[in-house]
């Protein structure tokens, strides 16, 4: 539109370009028109109207989104988890008494079973062996490599194609109506921030996750920060509004999550006072994408769904309330 | 201007409105026009010019600040201990016991060489008892509170006006330029988020700083964030490139500090490859606020200022380079 564009929005002095254009088409194409979606865009047009008494100033117009299963797939396991496995096989050779020591023999034999006989401690001894002793900027090119290369193995496609399609347009809507995204989530913040701004729109510092501690050293005259093999901060349960307060310093008005370990986030932003907007994606949808809620040992949504339908919070009914689940679709 | 700013500012396509304007007038008024600024000014040119080898996309356009000493004055004492202190005097009346205790005693009875006797384990449970043990947001009306009333004891104005005039400049000049402005200080993160926003522009969720432990809890049926008394992270010395990485997670382009505690994330920032901008606030003025550096127990500049010199940072003298130091001046 070019010079015609410029002048349009010069005479919206209240709004920005991209939102005034943005505003001509339906921000939200993959979202069919149930209670939903209505409740989702009602809220935002609440806190957005400035003669309203329920308007939000934008700096304060903070939401915060799980990612594994509320953003992007969690099935059949945790993206992360696979990455765990992968590096294990990769480094494998560096470490020949691997074959023979569980966790590690587990793995390299795909040995599903005795993996899990292993349990937390030995997920959490792989993920030591996997996510430490090198450095941050180590780590970085490592996650970055493997998220270029890895491919879901159901899909067979990257991993990040493997997103929500209506929750991208849902970030895009959100931040095109003076949002600040963040991502606050379970899985580890250095697993997620490099590729995070490419694929949601959303950049590293609004990325809250899981992390191990670091020390800064000095490495030939270089300062390096290391990755310590011990556990700083579980950003999952209770950790979520934790990481909330550490990490962002003041509360959102809008969470979205999709299992129980999104419950004290939720609980958190829906009890605030003001308008606020809770959030769950509730997996429905056995076709095109996995069904699975209160037994499901991934993911699973029990005690949220109760809490959100006595809290009357959104329950997005993926199978119902989606045109489609993944872009590729 | 009106629609006169309007029209001119719809021809410009790639900047922002507040940005065109802004470059009519001297950015940086209360800066004489010395190597200092010379140099900082050079540096925000060639990572802006676009068709330049050096340029930097504006998201990754990150400056870090140190707060105390580099932002707003650190003499006599932390404004933080000045907070602590008034905070012991406040609860005193509920605890009879701390008239004969120390290091509560010493703080009552105003006997500061009794306190300094008591050293960092002293000082260690004052910090507990006056910032722990109520809810986050509990701590932030108290901190909301005092900050609002305190005056500093030697310029007997509010604590928020004793900040340095160039560097709020500089804060705003960097800004316009598409830097986004972090605080990362050794001070309590939740001492100055009230705040910042305010009197820096720069939002809660952009400082990093010292914390103490969270804890999620449900009381009377309303989800609460209670601060216990153990540290959770030290935001000084090698804590702070730890802090830059757990809390941005990104290496930000240009560092500002002023004292030994920078020294580390000064040295972090400077050894990343590209453009990189490593900045010291020396205290050389004595007559306009207090001349300091290698002797002084409270923001001791020595290493760091060797460091200085050996990797050519900028140093700034305050004396030398800076018009006004605090906007009332």
């Amino acid at each position: 539109m070019g010079i015609l564009r410029s002048s349009f929005c010069a005479l919206l002095a209240t709004v920005s370009c991209g939102a005034a254009i943005a505003q001509t088409a339906d921000p939200l194409p993959s979202w069919n028109k149930g209670e939903a979606r209505q409740r989702i865009t009602a809220f935002v047009d609440t806190v957005t109207r400035k003669a309203g008494k329920d308007y939000v100033a934008p700096e304060a117009r903070i939401a915060v989104f799980d990612n594994d299963g509320t953003l992007w797939s969690e099935q059949p396991m945790y993206v992360q988890m696979a990455f765990m496995l992968d590096r294990v096989k990769t480094l494998a050779p560096q470490h020949p008494e691997w074959k023979d020591k569980q966790p590690y023999k587990a793995v390299l034999e795909r040995d599903l079973k005795a993996l899990s006989e292993q349990g937390e401690k030995g997920i959490a001894e792989l993920m030591a062996a996997t996510h430490s002793g090198m450095s941050s900027d180590e780590f970085n090119r490592i996650a970055t490599d493997w998220i270029g290369k890895a491919r879901h193995p159901q899909y067979n496609r990257p991993y990040t194609e493997t997103i929500y399609q209506p929750m991208r347009e849902l970030l895009d809507y959100l931040r095109a109506n003076g949002f600040k995204t963040y991502i606050v989530s379970g899985g580890g913040v250095d697993f997620m921030r490099p590729w995070t701004e490419k694929v949601y729109g959303i950049p590293p510092e609004q990325v809250v996750g899981s992390m191990g501690k670091l020390e800064f050293t000095m490495v030939e005259g270089k300062p390096v920060l290391l990755r310590l093999p011990q556990i700083d901060h579980v950003d999952d349960g209770p950790g979520k509004p934790v990481g909330i307060q550490k990490f962002i310093g003041r509360k959102p008005i809008a969470a979205f999550g999709n299992s129980d370990g999104d419950l004290q986030m939720l609980q958190y932003v829906a009890a605030a006072p003001g308008p606020r907007l809770a959030v769950i994606v509730h997996h429905t949808d056995a076709e095109r994408e996995v069904a699975y809620d209160r037994k499901s040992s991934i993911g699973r949504l029990d005690k949220a769904l109760d809490e959100a339908k006595a809290g009357k919070w959104v329950v997005i009914d993926m199978k119902e309330d989606w045109k489609k689940v993944f872009p590729f679709q």
